[in-house]
């Protein structure tokens, strides 16, 4: 069973609007284990739409269509599923008089335009569940299936949850469930990934219990999907479970979460389970450390907080080191210290390098520092990119050496 | 001269990756001038990217293609221009040697693998921008042109302003160039916004000197565009500088800037000029601010650093302010003097609010606290959304606060 995506809008052409539909609706087809192979933008073009729509049902048996249902006299979708299915549009009273009601629970009176909305293919249904204006539409062409959803996200869930894709699996005489887990690496290169995993993607190829992929994901590291298919759910995570020890059999500490799992919700999980207290100083990150664990403890239960000590003096003043001390080995070193002192913490980090001192060549060292409960350590590491890079790299970079000191420490 | 955008990769399928450089390439051909009718999405599949390639190059003059240059088994889409264009890969010596060098300036050693990313289809050329990995090619096939780019955001956006744009602005031909600016707006809402600039919109389309667009920029504020065409680039901005002064007068002191322009950035060459510090102490914004400042001002000219203090004994040791001082409009006004007394700087900034005492509700306020040369304000504001969204807000309507009361100075 195949099904395409076709978005529909010349905003999103333009770029004026991002096509998240498209990638959420891929998301829950491959969930379900409906393969999607094309998904396709095109512009408010009665010919374009059609052709696009037309070329989907060659290649696939059901296509979904997002964008375009709405009163206006831009939005020709159901005109362009009209002709595909050979079929005129028919006024649905009772999909009138559902737009007239969401206007009147809303104290407005319903525009003329709105009544667009209520013409429908022949032979096409609607779906019930119908949140806003738009209504969606279920077109069989032959024994083939265009679906049509209005491109505002939340009505989109809605139709694609309790319409859309139980009627795909339906047609698909699927009994079988797909599930799937992420494990996020931090550490690897892209090819090096690769490399470990080779060799069990190629075992698993034959035995087919699960698969793995692995996809980079930016400054966060690379994730690696397990995914298995099973009778039903508690089946398909059965086999997951069973396939997980061995890719990080392969991958070792790289791993450091999964799913949701950020960097810093795993260190800082890792310190509250632990009872430990943070603070950083970062020159380098110059707070993006401090932004990312502070949206995930307001309260400062584990981050007691950070400093971003910029000028000279403000370092001396307020940590007590030199205010000449910066981008050095030393630097990170005092500053780790320091920071952990002034903000009463038991760990204290600090990003530092130099960078800091105008040095944004690519040989350009970053230093960072770690005062652990008074273990004072540094790694000295050369962060790939731009300045804006590098000090991104810098903070999943020093809170993934905190980690793994903390690990090394409880498994001692 | 239509261009299509093709994405490679099956992960953007999938749903794990979220296309964004489609929308991106899309905006970037609008503005130069140049239609792009279809932009798809396919997997890393050797026949169906073929397949894709072709049908795009009968459609369009140029194709642009993003992704699936990378190092792995799965990145053929080298292969698939050389099928489309009937030719063999060659390796390219030079471009191994530059990746080679890539990895060794980040002291690693290249994994085989990447000698991969060095064959290049015989007949196509090399982007000279390289800044990872993955050469981008322009590969000629007949008249037509595929041009293929890494899928990585920043090396995308490099090689299409430095090379592509130019390439397909030249075969294209172009007599006319079309230019535009962007006003950056914050204050309005998007309909106060559209209700402003109507009458002038209207205007415009009968007289036709330039046009104006405006799009919702999230968390930024609105963006509005004046877009005008001319015999070369002179007489399109003459045109824009023509149309400026009209929708500035509608729009008054909302605008805060143009085009690049962000709202740290024009508030760091605001006190720039004026020879005045900066120091912020972000509860609610918990680093953000000091990220944004930090980013355009590394050796701390103007922003001489930030403080995050997220526990109470930070704010009573580092600050000499109460530890329970926290989330009132009193909070906001002793933080915004504390810090900037601390930091040893001209002006202090501070965001504190009901949400930093837990309050999540859509009725919680948030204080933003100025001290600027020993002249006390606090602006209370209630900030849309969740928790992230009112750490975010709170930094940019603290800086715009901040702006207003600088500009009015100057002007009193």
């Amino acid at each position: 069973m195949r099904c395409e995506v076709v978005a529909i809008g010349t905003e999103l052409l333009l770029g004026q609007i991002i096509d998240t539909n498209s990638s959420w609706i891929g998301e829950r087809l491959a969930t379900v284990g409906i393969d999607s192979f094309y998904q396709t933008k095109v512009g408010d073009n009665h010919a374009r739409i059609v052709g696009t729509l037309r070329q989907a049902l060659e290649r696939s048996e059901a296509v979904i269509c997002c964008g375009g249902l709405g009163p206006t006299q831009d939005d020709i979708t159901r005109d362009a599923i009209a002709e595909v299915m050979g079929v005129e549009l028919e006024f649905h009273p009772e999909v009138a008089e559902h737009i007239r009601h969401i206007f009147e629970s809303r104290g407005r009176q319903m525009p003329e335009n709105n009544l667009r909305q209520a013409m429908v293919p022949a032979g096409a249904s609607v779906i019930p569940e119908q949140p806003g204006t738009a209504p969606g539409l279920v077109c069989p062409v032959g024994e083939k299936v265009i679906y049509a959803v209005p491109g505002v996200p939340y009505e989109m869930h809605q139709m694609m949850e309790t319409a859309i894709l139980p009627d795909l699996t339906r047609r698909a005489g699927f009994s079988a469930v797909i599930r799937s887990r992420t494990l996020r690496t931090w550490g690897h290169s892209e090819s090096k990934l690769a490399e470990l995993l080779e060799p069990r993607i190629v075992e698993l190829d034959r035995s087919g219990q699960a698969t793995i992929a692995f996809l980079a994901s930016g400054i966060e590291g690379l994730k690696v999907r397990i995914t298995a298919k099973g009778a039903d759910e508690a089946a398909a995570y059965a086999a997951i479970d069973a396939e997980e020890p061995h890719v990080r059999g392969l991958l070792g500490d790289t791993v450091f979460g999964v799913d949701g799992d950020t960097m810093e919700s795993v260190v800082l999980e890792m310190l509250r389970a632990r009872g430990l207290t943070l603070a950083v100083a970062e020159v380098t990150s110059g707070g993006i450390m401090a932004t990312r664990l502070s949206a995930l403890d307001p309260h400062g239960e584990v981050f007691r907080g950070g400093i971003v000590p910029t000028a000279g003096a403000v370092r001396t003043k307020l940590l007590g080191v030199p205010g000449e001390l910066l981008g050095t080995f030393e630097a990170a070193k005092t500053l780790a210290s320091a920071v952990r002192a002034a903000f009463g913490a038991d760990i204290g980090l600090a990003t530092t390098g130099q960078h800091d001192l105008g040095d944004i060549s690519g040989a350009a060292q970053t230093y960072l520092g770690l005062d652990i409960e008074g273990t004072l350590d540094v790694e000295r590491v050369r962060l790939p990119g731009d300045r804006e890079r590098v000090r991104q790299f810098s903070v999943i970079s020093v809170l993934n050496a905190l980690r793994l000191r903390l690990a090394a420490r409880a498994g001692g």
